[in-house]
């Protein structure tokens, strides 16, 4: 999917949601473990039926599969090929390994799974990245500034250029060939930088997670993040998927999932984009 | 495995070798292709069994399973299962995320697929480590100097400190709780910088990737690299592996294992652990 169709599918939607797909069997329903042979998939499956009407993206986290080994794949590879075309696919992998074996994860990732993005980490600089650049309408994902409380460790710290290690990881790759197949990720946890990193980015998407449970506000990332092209994917994941424990988990999901784009469409209105 | 045991191992087999277990279908001999359901796995199995007297760990690369999907990750784990508990096994899988899904993470490689030690990456700080400390008798071995050429973009940025970001990671992990489960990346490609890691990790063991095929010394390395327990596990991979392509790839994986254990014992020797 290229960033032009992601946008149409944005105001299509009034929504610029992705969902994360983290499916932890120790959350998954008891009435889902008990009937299905592959309790992962049919938790997604219900999940998405639910509510893809209402969000752009899906983020499967890649550890929540591997978790459960070669079955956990199979229900990742299931869980993909089940969601639509009009959806941007992410895979949270968070990947970053030298250029022979990045190639390797591009190929898993892009061909094989068909996936349209992926998160990747940037600390092993460009050669890590630039291999799943080179694939057409599809986007390498680079954390930036992640939404966990240690990201003070390293993102946080100044270099002697006054910079910050996160705002030189955004503008390094700006430089790259084919940095317009890139996105960001920045943490809504810290609204307060979104400022910086539309400095040095303002035309790239950023996709940004730490809406719901880990408390950031969609109203105050968007007063920063947003530019002409929407230019933002707000990930919700444990606050919809395990809204309800019952079995109207996916009706409760759905509610959730509602309220977050209720407050999307209102902005995407009051920005004048719909 | 602790790393006392590592140490027993490694003055035993008078070698600090691991070889890396990164099969390409693409590299891997025609015959293993054509004569096994798969080939993956016999192809790691006959590496293993030529050369398990030689090394002390094994290091299969995540990427190459995973380019195969559920088939590779069972490759992964039956290639796991089948490595001896006298050797140190780790899952170079270079992971990084946020913390309820680095207990994920955790659980998946050190619970379900039994290894002795994950590569983990820095950039999201110590939440994405902690959870890897937890357990027992387990390492998490953390980029801190990767031997690609693109190490430069962030890891060989200087710090207002002074400090470089490499190091800075060294410094600040080392003052975590159970630091004493870290191991450190240090590639063979710079053994110009061996000399600050031991500064700032004098008894930690380095993960030491880059020789072979990436150009690096082993001589070199041990200059500056060794300390009181030997405290290096030098990796190679292709070099080994793809020493040959015919039916005696094996044998040919052996030949050049031995060019690089010939060289360690000689350094073991002369440095008197031995």
């Amino acid at each position: 999917m290229t960033h032009k169709q992601l946008f149409n599918q944005i105001i299509q939607k009034k929504s610029f949601l992705c969902i994360g797909l983290d499916p932890d069997m120790e959350r998954i329903p008891q009435h889902v473990k008990d009937n299905y042979d592959d309790p992962v998939f049919e938790f997604n499956r219900q999940i998405i039926r639910a509510t893809e009407d209402l969000c752009v993206a899906y983020k499967p986290n890649f550890a929540f599969y591997e978790a459960l080994g070669s079955k956990g794949w199979e229900s990742l590879e299931k869980t993909v090929n089940f969601i639509t075309r009009n959806h941007f696919k992410i895979a949270d992998a968070k990947r970053g390994d030298i250029g022979n074996t990045a190639k390797m994860y591009a190929k898993s990732v892009f061909e094989k799974m068909n996936f349209d993005a992926i998160t990747l980490s940037p600390y092993m600089g460009s050669d890590s990245v630039l291999p799943f650049l080179e694939y057409k309408d599809k986007t390498a994902i680079l954390l930036a500034l992640t939404s966990n409380k240690s990201n003070s460790d390293y993102q946080l710290k100044k270099l002697v250029t006054d910079d910050l290690v996160y705002e030189e990881v955004i503008q390094e790759s700006t430089k790259w060939t084919k940095a317009k197949n890139l996105m960001y990720v920045v943490g809504a946890t810290h609204p307060e930088y979104f400022e910086s990193v539309r400095r040095w980015a303002p035309d790239h998407f950023l996709l940004v997670p730490g809406v719901g449970a880990q408390g950031g506000s969609i109203s105050e990332v968007c007063k920063h993040g947003l530019n002409k092209q929407v230019g933002l994917i707000i990930n919700a994941t444990r606050s919809i998927i395990y809204a309800g424990i019952g079995e109207d988990f996916a009706a409760k999901a759905r509610i959730k999932a509602s309220e977050y784009v209720y407050e999307m469409e209102h902005i995407l209105r009051d920005q004048g984009f719909v």
